[in-house]
């Protein structure tokens, strides 16, 4: 570790998860806000209300951002590589925007009504607006690196561009997985780390390449991300199906509702025995009729207990922690000021037991 | 001019116009191809559809893939800058990733069925893979100008991704403006230079950029494109309405099936007078209709015919004089090799006078 590096770890600190992602949020979102107003109308206030600035009547609002677990990521990741957490924030707001870029798009082609409690933006706003405004999100990205107007600017979004053409790859597997009655569990795993490992590793690299790390360096801690991003993926087809929509702010048996082939359903499926067999004949039913819509709460609350009787809820949950241990090795091959060691495993635990 | 630059004219040539094309076309399709290849299945195959290399049942083809205007404007771009026309290829194929990813974006928001004699690809493979396209797309043209590693493909990105953004703006303005009852003549020309003018200019700035020219030399360049764009759109706008569907690819009134409050359109309604007082009656009583699938060929035709009556297609190619004009002059601005400012001058008025 260089003496600058040791230099720098003298004003990190330890902080708790709350403190990590409240300073991630705190710090970005000043350049997000100002990033969106660049908009014209009404593609601003079409952006505001999905990050939820405002209402769907365009009044003030407190709305939940979403856990801006990616903007904390970027500032250690600055950190990591002996910066000050301010040296991440573009990093930061050109993630947040790719992710929000790709929410957009995924929900319209979902067919998602509902995201963080509030109606999505294709239903509020139309279709039109929630293409418009994906695509916007998505080059105001590009601008904000681009304004640094660095090599480290340019090397940051080479690797942002590399995570979005994932999210795309990922979100097409995805897609094509709910017309197909078989998805093994290896293709759902290259599905999910694609689809939230890429970006996920981006976030834990952009702030060390703006910081002037090099290769080596931002690929390991890629690594670090990619595999969180797996165990974030697992924990978030649990919620998908078993979580409380009150927290979650999606419908109950969102998953379900919507076909996802998501992990604990090709586990599942993959398990064999009397559950798997009743669950796979549901399913290739259910696949039969256009929408999954007439099913009532009992009948998606037996589909997920079949789930459950054929082991694919506690297979999810050991591979969340597979992941998660597999992400701190990867941390641990990364020389990095110890402070930002332990935050970034603190955010590593925190993702493992999220409820939301 | 400097020495490099004498030497750099020796090996240029005046070309047809026809030769100008078909050289754009032959650099640019190689790289274009490679880019496209990376896509997963089934996007790769989606993208060769869009682009007419294969049918809708995966044969290979031989389809019309547009013009190809832009990428020769980025040959003719390095070359201005005293570079080999090489040296604009990752710019061509660049703002034709850009300009194809807006297509598909666009065909699907504004419902159009046919371009280039085909079915659109949201028609053939759905709504979703329109999305997941023209978002890879967009991401490959990022990652084509960034691969190249240099300061030239960070600033040649900078000025497409601002172009890409004026593009999606204008996209927001022309889906307002289908809602509205009237639009004023500036607010029309505005939304033109958005949508059409602005990734022109980036076209004939960015091969320049690449080959090193500075900023004047690329903000004049985009002068000439802008203006060349404007009059670009002010002939689609004639041809949308009077064009001969066999030669265009689109459907008979394929503007005013949309509402699109073309330059035609608002000049008629702007110009006052018996036929521009039936027009608006007529275009307001329409609207109050949700299709405008059930006027037959005859209301299309009298419709356009008032326009015509009202001075909207004389005003119009007016219009698309004095934006050529206007072009050409900018062109004078530059200092660059005599035959590709002849070149230039040739493309440009081959725009004016192009029937598709």
């Amino acid at each position: 570790m260089s003496p600058a590096n040791d230099e720098a770890t003298e004003v990190l600190e330890d902080r708790s998860v709350a403190s990590l992602l409240e300073r991630g949020r705190t710090l970005s979102t000043p350049l997000l806000k100002q990033a969106v107003a660049r908009l014209a109308a009404p593609m601003d206030a079409v952006a505001a209300y999905h990050f939820g600035w405002i209402d769907a009547d365009g009044r003030p609002a407190h709305g939940d951002g979403g856990k801006a677990v990616r903007p904390a990521l970027a500032l250690l990741s600055a950190e990591a590589a002996g910066a000050a957490p301010e040296v991440g924030v573009p990093g930061a707001v050109a993630v947040e925007l790719v992710h929000n870029f790709s929410l957009l798009h995924d929900d319209l082609m979902d067919g998602d009504e509902q995201r963080r409690h509030r109606d999505t933006v294709w239903k509020v706003h139309g279709p039109a607006q929630a293409i418009l405004v994906g695509d916007a999100l998505f080059a105001l990205a590009n601008e904000v690196l681009l304004e640094l107007g660095t090599v480290e600017g340019a090397r940051a979004l080479r690797r942002l561009t590399v995570a979005a053409r994932k999210l795309i790859d990922g979100q097409a597997q995805d897609i094509s997985y709910e017309h197909r009655d078989r998805v093994t569990v290896e293709e759902c795993l290259e599905m999910e780390g694609n689809k939230t490992g890429a970006l996920l590793a981006c976030a834990v690299s952009v702030g060390a390449v703006l910081g002037g790390a090099d290769d080596t360096v931002a690929d390991a801690l890629e690594d670090y991300g990619h595999h969180l991003g797996l165990a974030f993926q697992a924990v978030d087809d649990l919620l998908g199906i078993w979580g409380e929509p009150a927290t979650t702010g999606k419908q109950t048996w969102s998953d379900l509702r919507q076909r996802k082939k998501s992990l604990p359903v090709v586990a599942a499926l993959a398990a064999g025995g009397e559950a798997s067999e009743e669950l796979a004949r549901l399913l290739a039913a259910d696949a039969e009729e256009t929408e999954n819509g007439d099913l009532d709460e009992a009948e998606f609350a037996h589909r997920a207990a079949l789930i459950e009787k054929a082991g694919g809820r506690e297979w999810t949950s050991e591979e969340a922690r597979r992941q998660h241990a597999t992400a701190i090795e990867a941390l641990h091959r990364v020389d990095m000021p110890e402070q930002v060691r332990r935050n970034l495993v603190a955010l590593a635990d925190f993702v493992v037991v999220r409820e939301k």
